[in-house]
């Protein structure tokens, strides 16, 4: 099946089974906002945990805090953000369609690429087996034009965003004779900065409200506590603070389901260093962090690192965590080495000294900060979209038929067991409740008395439980019960009083650490 | 001590163990805004689990969601909070600062009380031994007349309150000669509504943006999913939604530290029921609610029941849970019957059949509704106020001395365990990180090696751990350590194969939630 197909089914799955809504469905919706279903709101829980404990817990130097969305508006002006924040926007007069001039010409780029693939293709079938891409590639006058202009088109759109030359991002989208999609015309008004935060208006007096922003990382709020925590909770440097909370920002092109929203969660920790050590630390954090997403057992081949080749201008080393998604390899983290940029900032800005004073060197400095910065939203879509799978098996009568299994990871799965009376009657739900009262303050537990056995172990797959157990007659007699594993669907008899133990193996998240050491 | 003082004492005790900052403290503040610091975050995420575990783990028919804070702006014109969700305020033209009316009122009310009781407490001064209050209060003159003012005033402010009726607020303040406190005059502005909601813009079209605003409480986010959990959830009536979650309100008059602010998050379960039996449920919510407070051990006479007399518009009962804060008994917690109003106006403004097809009655209803909705900064609040201590001990030397101690419930106490090595040297350290290593994943610890051990205790109370263990040159030998126990002072020695069974025991959620049997 085409892997946009599978984007797709996955969607659908994740409405139907309680994981991912649309925000205001019965209003229509609301572009780019998404809420969490029962199931989701408890996958979404257990990703939290594991990146929390695994930064607090595991780290006996990082510490948490949680401050709140709402910061002093002067905050985004040390940080950058109120003056280069931006998309740059352009509109088409005829359609009063607004676009993002970048990605306008990104498409336009595309368009190349694919005319390129296009002829490789049709020489291919034409040649057949005598086929050689490299040799094609070298005579073939179209490709090599369409190579040439992209590359031309890509170096002076390259330039011209470095440079946030705006006139000269109109120049190319005219040059290239670029048109609506809506209107067909090349009608369009100058390219404009659009900044990204959201803004509202505080408290009221006479004089007028203060503008403040939503915040659009959550980074700041740590820098600006750096202080009060390194203090307060008397931390030596080196040491960091993890913090996880919405961020917000108004994205003018948000896709991709869950992947770009314009309200998300962050999972960043930030990590204070002597300067001249962070490259050091940088490297150790990318390893930590690339260690972290494996042990979850989707595949190692699955991640990759993308190291940054330009740098903003306040870091000396950047790496992302790619992910293969079904739409193609795609950023799940950063890893920044920020150097002294934002703690200098705040200092400049707020007139107070951010500086730690170092014990064995008897000096002071302004801290190096090493960041790891992780989207709780895009996590739930790798964990989601690395645990969907639809399988050919064997239904009771001889037939295929399709199997569809969340295989999540035990340890994230929103509920850990169903108990399943096979009857409706002989006290058999009874029994079932029994064991669901003795195991619900260990274990999220369904109950499920519904249709089929058969029906109900293909529902708890498509929600991805990865214990089902099923209390018969004989339950009764012997305090057995049968125990069905979601991803091998095999079956043991086993004693109720072993429950506990044989899941709590299972779902434990100590298990999941010890793969971190 | 006077309770305000205790309460200014807290405020800065928080702040000075990493629990409350000021935020965008660096930048001299915020205001009604504040962040968790490393002990802070601590404390509220083990609430937040008390709260959530309680609800969804303990009852079967109980479900989480997480929706947006941004939702459909049609979703608060259909809850009434567009036109409805207001404060009246008043300008003074000369000092150009801005009141709130009705608090202007409340302030004039507050001093017809105060003069009252000087009056009494003068004539007991003069009258000592002999005083009568009730016989004083029935003879004496100026304190009838007050008492005559008092009650007239309360009259009319209730209902031109109840009428929202702001050319009357305007007629109070003038007829009562209330003054501006700043500019000492009476030259005020018309009363005018203003709305509590923060709003912003969303997305960018050549048309203009969403005008969209920060919800002012999660209910709304259940009630529009309400139809999405139910059939995705098979949930059957009577059923619960829980949700925790930020909201926003812009107060003109936010007080009393974290008790009233602008951002705060809540913790809302709405529950779902048969028309005609919510009074019912509203009885057993209140009932579980309060011995959920109650479970956590801080005096049940410090909790009281406050019966709303008159109700909201949507509701047909109403109650506050209220807790005895060092600034008097104060609403904690609210369980409203809210009859079927929302659901029904969403059907209204969506234009969707919001119902639920009952199987027994064969036919289908708008369910009825009971919320139970708490503030978590204020539950916050509610655990620090009751856990701090100052307590008159001996110190070593014999003399005396002041205890500062956060008695927390040990469940809820941010660092459950402080290892301390007697002193820095012979592997005391190194055999105190081998028991932090073996126990961290089970519990939050805390390494101590600097001060004296007294000190190292004192800090460890003032933080609020429950447990501190020493290791000396004996543990070395024999295994063993010393426990110190954070309330009595009391110290064991046990051995360090036991530790994890000592601690476990008395930090388990699941003996609290025996409690809420």
């Amino acid at each position: 099946m085409a892997q946009e197909d599978i984007f797709k089914k996955l969607v659908a799955h994740c409405k139907e089974y309680g994981y991912v809504f649309q925000s205001s469905e019965i209003y229509d919706g609301l572009g780019a906002v998404y809420d969490y279903g029962q199931n989701g709101v408890e996958l979404k829980n257990n990703i939290k945990k594991y990146w929390w404990d695994s930064m607090v817990l595991l780290h006996e130097n990082v510490v948490g805090i949680d401050s709140a969305i709402f910061m002093h508006p002067t905050i985004w002006k040390a940080s950058g953000h109120v003056d280069a924040f931006n998309d740059p926007l352009i509109d088409n007069k005829d359609s009063k369609k607004r676009y993002r001039a970048d990605v306008l010409i990104e498409e336009q780029l595309a368009k190349y690429e694919e005319k390129m693939n296009k002829e490789v293709e049709k020489a291919a079938k034409k040649f057949g087996d005598s086929f050689d891409e490299a040799q094609f590639r070298a005579t073939n006058q179209r490709v090599l034009a369409n190579r040439e202009k992209w590359d031309q088109l890509h170096q002076r759109f390259s330039d011209a965003l470095n440079a946030s030359d705006l006139a000269e991002l109109k120049q190319i989208i005219e040059d290239e004779g670029i048109v609506c999609p809506i209107s067909g015309s090349r009608n369009w008004t100058d390219v404009r900065q659009f900044n990204l935060m959201f803004s509202t208006e505080m408290g009221s007096t006479a004089d007028g409200a203060l503008k403040v922003y939503l915040r659009p990382e959550t980074a700041q709020g740590i820098f600006v506590n750096y202080l009060n925590v390194q203090k307060t909770g008397r931390m030596k440097i080196p040491f960091g603070i993890a913090q996880i909370g919405k961020a917000f920002r108004n994205e003018i092109v948000a896709r991709q389901f869950i992947f770009r929203m314009r309200e998300f969660e962050q999972m960043e920790m930030q990590f204070f260093v002597k300067p001249g050590t962070e490259l050091e630390w940088f490297d150790l954090w990318r390893e930590t962090r690339i260690k972290w997403h494996r042990a979850l057992g989707f595949g190692d081949d699955n991640y990759r690192f993308h190291v940054h080749e330009k740098l903003a201008h306040y870091a000396n080393a950047a790496v992302d965590v790619e992910f293969k998604f079904p739409f193609g390899f795609k950023e799940v983290e950063g890893i920044h080495s920020r150097t002294d940029f934002d703690l200098s900032q705040h200092q400049k800005y707020s007139g107070k000294k951010i500086q730690y004073f170092d014990p064995e060197l008897g000096e002071s400095y302004v801290p190096y900060v090493v960041e790891t910065s992780i989207g709780v939203d895009r996590m739930f879509l790798q964990v989601v979209s690395a645990s969907y799978h639809e399988e050919e098996v064997e239904s009771s009568n001889g037939q295929k038929d399709t199997r569809v299994v969340m295989k999540l990871p035990p340890v994230l799965a929103p509920v850990k067991l169903a108990v399943m009376p096979l009857v409706k009657k002989d006290g058999l739900p009874e029994k079932a409740r029994e064991i669901i009262d003795d195991l619900k303050f260990d274990f999220n537990c369904q109950y499920d008395e519904k249709d089929s056995i058969g029906k109900r172990y293909r529902r708890q797959d498509a929600i991805g439980t990865p214990f089902c157990v099923t209390v018969d007659h004989q339950s009764l007699e012997d305090q057995t019960v049968t125990i069905r594993y979601r991803d091998t669907m095999e079956q043991d008899r086993v004693a109720i009083a072993d429950l506990k133990n044989i899941i709590a193996d299972e779902v434990s998240f100590k298990k999941l650490f010890a793969k971190l050491k």
